[in-house]
């Protein structure tokens, strides 16, 4: 029941409408009796300083962010979490007392997905496939989760060396051996896949465009002592998680990611853990 | 239940998180079955440029304002109706595809409140006390409204030339007559109170100060076939209703018009009647 006390969360992106964070931060609001809603806003890409404006002089409580104002938000923020500041780029912000502080839970999901799920995450070597937003995201946050190694696949474009450089400032950071290899050096590939425990695909082949993020005679290799994170949760099984399955491989979308960046979120915010099973189930009942 | 594209409406005042219009407004979503929620924001004084970025790039769909933002944000607008025009301060505010509209719902809550329980404004003649924000927006209305006089008093202060000028500008757009008189003006108000139908209190005495808004000299004047308003509903029943209930006159309290002011944003937002009885009924069980 909404009353002149009622906090306010939201979800700004463009577009927003589709989102399912209103339906998962609600529930976890009603679960803990917290006196607070979550609603979704279209922002347009140039009206993100008033959005922050307002986010300020209404006092909301706390936003998540999604494309394009991930990084376009970072000069508002009065402050940043770590992960945060190792991607510069955040998915959600506290009004802390009137300071926004960004975080960014995006990578931090997907491993709290897998240990969730019971994977032990130490010693192990990661593939990452991808150094887009998502991809970026998850590699940062790999160094707050005790792997051994992070090899990360991207195409050889004009941002490559930027992103090499950026990998070399976060490896300096870390005992974790972390190195970016060239996307179509298929011997780089073929060599950190066989030894690797961990495939995470960070590109939207299989959402948007078909295909396969590994080349078949990669594919071919795949074994089932093996990983596969697909970070796609439209649909929710892609052509690789459907392809590794087969291999024997144990498979994971990224809904659990969906659900567990909103869980450490909503975390950040409330101080509260979210309730995992019931926003699943939830969820579920409205995923393709 | 909120989803993606769950509309935001809300309350923008200082201070504002003791407002009954989110309970109003959001069983009258329910009601209609509109996808929508209304939420009070407590905006500073110096916050009212941020928030009103707020409405624009965030979509937001409506408010209403109250002290002390219902004058100053008349410069940010990009429309007003004709009732705001008349008094240049409104109370609520219309998105319409990113042009915001401003209203004054105020002044016709308290006639649409009178006319909601039988009473006739037709012909009436009309003694108004006070002419501050709500008196103001009291006298104005009543253009509105089909009344033969409205005869105001107000504090013979240093804004009462220009109350005076803006009342004769008033007069001179309808045939009511339209007059102004001292506060302290006995004879006046003795003559004006006896030939009234209506008399209107829209000074906070009884509110925050004790006493009556009229002098005891003329409360003994009132008869049963006299009708009297007081804009304040806390408490329920001033000590001015108290005495003239007592000398027989019909007497009203001011949460007729609270809910009609919202009921007349509502119309205003969705097109919609507010459902008027369940409304009052929820609105009382929490009035005190």
């Amino acid at each position: 029941m909404i009353n002149g006390k009622t906090a306010l969360f939201g979800f700004m992106a463009h577009p927003a409408k589709h989102s399912r964070s209103p339906k998962m931060h609600n529930l976890s609001f009603d679960y803990w009796h917290i006196n607070a809603r979550y609603l979704a806003f279209d922002v347009a890409p140039t009206d993100l300083t008033g959005a922050v404006a307002g986010i300020r002089s209404m006092g909301i409580s706390g936003v998540n962010l999604s494309m394009p104002f991930k990084e376009t938000v970072v000069p508002m923020l009065d402050g940043m979490t770590t992960r945060a500041k190792r991607i510069k780029a955040v998915n959600t912000i506290k009004n802390d007392h009137g300071k926004l502080i960004g975080d960014s839970t995006d990578g931090a999901g997907l491993y709290q997905d897998l240990q969730h799920q019971g994977y032990d995450l130490h010693g192990k070597n990661v593939v990452i496939l991808g150094a887009g937003g998502a991809g970026k995201a998850i590699i940062a946050a790999a160094l707050d989760y005790d792997v051994a190694s992070v090899t990360v696949f991207k195409r050889a474009n004009a941002t490559y060396a930027q992103v090499d450089q950026w990998l070399n400032d976060l490896a300096s950071q870390t005992d974790i051996t972390m190195q970016l290899r060239p996307y179509d050096d298929l011997k780089a590939m073929q060599q950190a896949v066989q030894a690797s425990d961990l495939i995470i695909n960070a590109t939207n082949v299989g959402m948007t465009t078909a295909g396969l993020p590994l080349p078949p005679q990669v594919m071919a290799t795949l074994t089932p002592s093996q990983t596969v994170y697909d970070v796609i949760y439209q649909p929710l099984e892609t052509e690789f998680l459907r392809q590794a399955k087969a291999l024997g491989c144990a498979t994971h979308n990224g809904l659990g990611m969906l659900i567990w960046q909103g869980a450490l979120a909503f975390k950040f915010w409330t101080g509260k853990e979210m309730p995992i099973a019931a926003v699943t189930e939830s969820i579920m009942s409205t995923a393709n």
